[in-house]
């Protein structure tokens, strides 16, 4: 197989097809059949979906051989089993990650990541209070940090939900705010704008996004909200290592930005808004992410029906039609 | 009682002071007491509070002549029991509604109602789409619905609760909006912005606010989110029969914004938002009553302590300290 | 194939029969599989239910002539996957709608149509207020609407889910208060017999019913309940210009009662029953549908279990057995 | 004090005037004030509301000699405090019960008890099923029991809150379903004619009604649903002593209509509608109990404003205007 | 077919292998093709799972002697659609049930029967106020409602849900009360304890576990927290006609732990708890409840990840990495 | 004033006594009347309640003066408003806080302190994991920290609202989990004790309780949810400078517990429980905090009525009848 053959995509493949490519395989189980047979059952994976996968007369060793997840060159051949379709494998070999086109796996922001970087970098040093300055540039200092700040997902489904996405939203959500801070002149500018830049910070632990989007043990079992709020904690306490005290009304009141910016006890946040600059920083997210997820979803959608399917998570179909533009 | 003497307010009356002055009374009820002798119960009001009154030995005739509610004249006295105030009234006489000042009973926009009226004609003219752009110059061709749009409080109580607060409300969606849009193309404007400057028109007949801020049977039946739609319709069925037709899409498209403006069924919308435009309305019209809504309840609160007390609609203190003032 | 045959219905059709059959095409997709060779999926349908089908080896000339939806005849073969069928399409094509026996497709009240609406402005007749007398009479003689009040369903799925649907819940309701306001002589019983005439009025707007059943753009995003408050609000205006001026305060009272009908926020009504008369039309509404709701469910189990299926709406299965009848 | 003096009723009582008269005790504490000296506080209740009271100087005798609850004759002094009065006792003394007018101190249906006990008897006359006709009769039968169910009232403050109301209730609910079951053949009426006679049955022993209408303890702890199941279980079992065996699935599809007559969880019901008869009996008893409480709430009001206050238990303000007879 | 050939569980059975086993046959539906054909539908079961049936070419005489449920040696063969398998009949008939290995269809708990009952006699032998003592030794008494008590499972799915469960769960649940009571020494111990042995006894009648675990009808109508009050109820009838009566505030209080035990309305219990035993019969229910839950879905889940799949009654995955163990 | 004089508590102050003693003064504001004169207007407060004072005639300077709040000695006069009290006050002094005695203004556990806290070192010294041992003895060995456990409430209101009630409550929560782990062998013990230990350690930064209980602005703005986990994690932090290192695994598992100990989002918790060792800390809370609160609730009700008042955070009446003891 050619580095220079496309890939097939996982959503492009029709049935009775024979395929020769690079999956990533999750989830394996060595099974036997009552006739004491092994066959091993999977998931083959790219970002554009998954199918499910039988490799009968297995042994042992191919099982013990496969990355659990990891990337694998299938051999085999494509059935179709009502309206979905199977993938009979006939040969599996571990493929050196090194080696795969991560794009053909992870969905990737369009915008342009350093653009986007450059900008927010630009957008928080319009802070002026020296601690909140001082702790924004704790964490703009810590490189692989900002790295991973950089290639984090914004969510593992509803918006976002590619390489990037977390960048993405924390940039439009900065920009939205300097935007309209001028017409609340009460809200406390600087507390905005850093708690905008962290209030996602935690996503970067949280979420899993070197092969496909998923969550990691610890941020299944602690959520990125107090996630983001460890990272403040531990950037503080650096600073003060360093002589920077911030303040504990201060961080305080960053803290619960951070806590409360889900807006809801039932949205995992442990603390309502009680304070103007954790409404704002909770509408501003709340509405970056529901035009992202809108939009994401009209563009998904496959017809060109005029409505969506059912979107589970906003109680609601999605209307498509521009009106406008008859 | 001079012209020029200042109103003494609800709210600077001290125990034991002889009370002379304008008040507006309302829900008087005369009852008698077990020998027989009338008295009547009120509230006196102006726009800093209100407290009961009880005038001793009155006849039926006083009764019949009061306003209800209405402006009076009341002469008595105060007296005090437990921490509130209850005024003894000797003598109550209507006064001319002309003759009072206005200002006394309903709190006012601290804004230039006209600047922003001004403004807002400049924000909507924006709207390129024929059809919309003809509804809009509808509502604002009709003088006396925009010196009611003009006069109208944004509630009774929770925010934006003076005269001129409609306006001023519209006035900040309609600027928020226009700054933010930019950032969000896929969003289309102009539905934008006249879903803005009609999805509280309704609260022109749905609250009375002639002499305190109350609801109308109307208002309180049908109310403001269905009365905008019905006016929505009127105007749209009156460009009709000058031959200017809006198509049923972008009615219904429009329509839809105004339905779904308060986001959840609880608060009373009779559907969830389905476009994205109805989203950017919907969190715009959140963000500005609720950042309203907490400075106003931090600036009402007195004393200087760090926390106002519990506000019921937002389920929890509201945390006033300036903490990067220190 | 001749006229004459009978319809093989879509739930009568078994595993690996030959198929040659009018249907309606819903939703059909182009498709290329990634050899390149186009196909369509397609949903084939009548009133007994929907299966999917594939034409394979399609053209886009094919695809074109397509109605979306719309009759078509079907040749092929059914397949079995899992429990499911499936149909291969070999041929399609397109009939012409008034060929078809609708019968086939739309399911119809076993209810005799005409008598039912006779029956109704019998029960309507009833109504002494000139006012409300005069709205139901101008609704009555609107031809084109009232042919659509008699063909309409009363809704999609959960109840009165047919042709004439709307008309037999409309009567039924009317003679269940009938029977009951002697037994309330304080409830106002012109405001409920107009009251239930119009609630449900604006599903003739809401509902799409020509082909199969389901909701118009319009619908989907106004609602009924708004719809009917436009119409009533719109009938109101043509009297009032041939001088008939239905007061505003009976406007309200009767709108309330349609604004309120669905009892609570979470079912979509924007205001809650605040008069005796919004309270009975809610309660015989509901009582109306949820028997119809619960002796369809019953009456379509298959099987002779004594128990239906878990009905998702009512949080329960239901219990059938005639247990006084043994 | 003669018999033939009218009763002050505790609403009628002004500021600073002699009491002398009698009413029901409740909730007599003996405290002693920091100096040592013992007084007692109460409340003093007839049918119209009740007022605080305190007997300064009081002795422990006095207070050991009160009935908790009963009936005293109270001689002191009213004094206003804030809006509110209270009762300055000079002498207290216990009267015997068989003395006073029960009619001062309980609200009582204004309808005949006696015919609708009759009718009610009529009306399951029309029961068929023999095992059912039995179960009621042998509730008939129960004279102690059946003087209970004339006397109880429907509840203790939202609806039918008065001597009878039980019977009223129960009385309107079987002329409400008998009016409308011919409308709804496929309901078995037999089911839902005992169900309505039973549904409620509980209430003689959930609630007290002998000087004031509380719960009893027992009632408090098992409430009057599962004490109505409780009835109906006993009465079945005596019919087995006498050989009539009412089958299980009768008694169970009539429990059912007992359990789920609530219908929803958080009103109390353990289990929802899962019959036809369930669901006319739950609407039928929703229905009776809300037009009670709406028009008994409308009656109370004082005043002539065209809104009640705000109604606690309906989510909403009521409008009672009559519309239709300006 | 010998007695010693081991059983085939329907999880152990692969695709494309013949079938000659015993399972239970549940819900079978006679249906005929459009041809004419007779075939019938049905699920084959054993403790492991259930598979779809089809036996083609069938006739009525079959269908009518098939058991609705009961035990079938089926002679067929698998066949795999999908993911899933399926089981084409070709000879069915009828065994009887005193031949089957129960335990092949039953889940059965892994504890000793005997010594749990054992040892729950000895636990509720603390308990010494005579009436509740008399009331549980009725209940120990009653061998045939004994030997229910000691086979009925604790659920149908959730918890417990084996053979000898609902043992297990008050066995287990008796032993965390008495480590637990002297810590709570206000806490009346005999109440709790009487109370845990009760609170769910009437799972003896709700479910039915003679071939699978599922509801009676009765059970489905009345519930089991209902059914055990009903059985108090009962046995302490029974105590009173040989003259021990439990008097009514002990039995109310008793009662009232049953009807509380679910802790919230939501969850069918139809009174919250307001006492503190009733708090601790409800909190170590359920604990013991689901604890059992967790580690049962942790022991079920397949394959070696870390987590188990999404947990519907628990809103989220569960964790089973055993973190301290590494 | 002598120190030997006992302390007049609030709730036994009576109407018209003299007062001379010292009081906790909060919240004192300066207020004008509308004469100009100055007064003050405070909350006085022991641990049985508080009054209102209003100080008369007062002066900047002695405004200035109060600590806000502090303790101070007040003389003056009680006088009673319908049944409140209020102390009027001529004259106030700030006394320094050493010379009070702080059980006059702060409930106490009645329980041995420093035998509890004791108990505590034992029961978690049976953590045998090296890493969970050493992160717990890390906290024992910071003896402001354990000073503050010891002292802190457990809450302000509900339960344990009283000096040393954290410690009482983490105290009996360990005895309950020692007693019922070996019931259930799959739960890790040591992760049980520790999560209990630490569960609510955050309450000692998230309450006041020097002078009166009451929430910090830290507390009021993070909550001890999260407070206790970032205690947890700078623990955590400080082991690792000194080269043990607690696995992230560990901590995740630990820091679950203390997320997720809530149970619910609604009541806070970030986190559903997702492990046996999570679900048992929750269960144990809420048992012991369940059980203190009810029995408080009974304790303090006024009278000798079976019934507590209404308890809104139970949504029932408690029932204090001792039914076994008569």
């Amino acid at each position: 197989m050619e580095a220079m053959m496309a890939h097939k995509f996982i959503n492009e493949i029709g049935p009775g097809e024979t395929v020769d490519d690079i999956y990533l395989v999750r989830e394996p189980i060595l099974r036997s059949t009552s006739k004491g047979d092994l066959y091993i059952a999977m998931f083959l994976c790219d970002k554009t979906g998954q199918l499910s996968g039988r490799m009968w007369q297995a042994t042992e060793a191919v099982y013990k051989a496969l990355p659990k997840p990891g990337f694998v060159r299938v051999q085999g051949r494509s059935e179709l089993y009502q309206n979905n379709l199977q993938i009979v494998v006939n040969n599996i070999s571990v493929i050196d990650p090194s080696k795969i086109h991560i794009e053909d796996f992870l969905a990737r922001t369009t915008k342009d990541v350093d653009q986007m970087f450059e900008e927010i970098k630009k957008l928080v040093a319009r802070i002026k209070n020296p601690q909140l300055k001082a702790l924004v540039d704790e964490f703009l200092a810590d490189k692989e940090l900002m790295k991973n700040f950089c290639t984090a997902p914004g969510g593992v489904k509803l918006h976002h939900d590619y390489i990037g996405g977390l960048l993405e939203h924390t940039h439009n959500m900065l920009r939205v705010a300097v935007a309209i801070l001028p017409l609340y002149p009460d809200v406390q500018a600087d507390l905005v704008l850093a708690g905008i830049f962290l209030h996602d910070i935690g996503k970067t632990e949280e979420l899993s996004y070197d092969m496909a989007f998923s969550y990691t043990d610890s941020g299944q079992l602690i959520g990125h909200i107090v996630k983001s709020l460890l990272m403040v904690n531990q950037k503080a306490q650096q600073l003060l290592t360093r002589g920077m005290q911030v303040e504990q009304t201060v961080l305080d009141a960053l803290s619960h930005i951070i806590l409360s910016h889900h807006g809801e006890y039932e949205f995992g946040s442990p603390k309502l808004p009680a304070t103007a600059e954790a409404f704002m920083v909770y509408y501003i997210d709340d509405l970056d992410a529901k035009i992202n997820q809108v939009t994401s979803a009209i563009d998904k959608e496959p017809g060109d029906s005029d409505w969506t399917g059912w979107q589970n998570a906003l109680g609601t179909k999605l209307y498509r039609k521009r009106v406008l533009e008859e």
